[in-house]
């Protein structure tokens, strides 16, 4: 116990030269502030692990294969943490409290769309043994996975759902999953909470060859052409929410593990 | 000296407690896993400033007047330290990895947009006196900020402009400072490096009462009716970028310090 204090000592040291090491890597041109210990967030060298999940959430770093390597644990952290949660919950909240702000007509032909994989249902207890993103997408074993038929809610858009439900908006969810998934599926959103949906929206081998962006967009288009009015839409894929006929407003939940076009 | 290992000790005991207390804000229903040390993030309570800052950069979070009041140090780290500039680091590099694939018609037409404030200069000096977007915008100080003309460049956006250039990408700007602000907007870039543009396009009075994004929009249909083609356009806000004619590809920069629609 007597050396405690003194490794803490040496702690503190190592973790102020480190700051330093770090402060050091980008000079300050704009601003001749010193930065506060602890602004910098985690720093990986060659690469900055927030700033490269950042780019993928504003969708200014695109078509990318899988996770780099260096962020495979950074990725696994912020996944298995509080801060994938609290980021998906600001999202669903913001999007509850825009939702309760509208003046709705009562004639069952508000919807709201979903998106499932990592936006209804979360396949983390898959990629928490697949590398969090770093693995290439093996689809025999996410097949595999998905046919398991287990995947849990994601707590928050259960919440949202939940909640949309009882404001009157009709749901629609509509999958990437192929239409060979639909039993597996159906089992699984019940299994878990999703108790009811208007549509049920799975990929057509009619698609094949085209983006997700296109095949939603697509079917969004038939949504409205059989009336109702698309006043939101939520998705964990940028192409969950661009194209044509993306809804009223659209909400994009935190998905740093991969990347459809 | 001697009761320094004493403090030492205690704020590291203070530190575990902190971060067991932010561990169990959420539960842990969707995977099993403990989540590792350090995974979480800065939490405050009622508010993550962490989720906050990404629903503002997703564009999850609309429409806000001021930056919450309990996210003024959180902020204001982000901005004057390193994550800041490795996220706009980020942003360049892609961007210009992006005008590096292209294959340019070689007649002088291709075109980038870049906004000015928070993009092309930073205002950073003016807003770390005014509490980094806690305190509401005062466009009196604010605007005698930017008659003084000493706005720095924003390091990152300024080496994007450069290689632009050496690509044979001819440059506007885009901004939404009035036409009065032209000669001290034209020194102030010139000033710090910005040496020459195709255009600089300020706003007109006729735009009064309408939003940016109409603004920008109409504009940038403007270059495009004069035959150039807007390749790419990078702003800090998602109303430099939304509308249309907004360019083949746009890419996003952080600002967690204002809001314009």
């Amino acid at each position: 116990m007597k050396m405690l204090p003194v490794l803490l000592f040496f702690l503190l040291v190592t973790l102020v030269a480190t700051t330093q090491a770090t402060n050091g890597a980008i000079s300050h041109q704009i601003h001749l502030l010193r930065p506060q210990t602890g602004s910098g967030g985690r720093h990986v060298p060659g690469i900055s692990c927030l700033s490269w999940r950042l780019g993928v959430e504003t969708h200014n770093i695109v078509g990318w294969t899988t996770v780099p390597a260096v962020c495979e644990g950074y990725v696994g952290h912020y996944m298995l943490g509080n801060q994938y949660r609290q980021d998906s919950r600001a999202v669903t909240n913001e999007a509850l409290l825009y939702a309760k702000s509208l003046n709705l007509t009562k004639d069952g032909k508000n919807m709201w769309v979903f998106d499932i994989d990592e936006t209804t249902l979360s396949n983390l207890p898959y990629y928490s043994h697949h590398g969090f993103g770093v693995e290439v997408y093996n689809s025999t074993s996410f097949d595999a996975w998905v046919l398991e038929g287990t995947a849990p809610a994601l707590p928050e858009s259960l919440k949202l759902y939940n909640k949309l439900l009882a404001l009157g908006i009709k749901v629609a969810f509509i999958t990437g999953r192929g239409i060979s998934q639909r039993s597996v599926t159906e089992i699984n959103l019940k299994y878990v909470g999703y108790h009811t949906w208007e549509k049920l929206v799975l990929k057509n081998s009619s698609y094949s060859g085209n983006t997700s962006a296109v095949y939603k967009s697509s079917e969004r288009k038939e949504l409205e052409k059989s009336g109702y009015r698309i006043i939101g839409n939520i998705g964990d894929q940028w192409s969950d929410l661009l194209g044509t006929n993306v809804g009223d407003r659209t909400f994009k939940l935190p998905d740093p593990m991969y990347y459809i076009s």
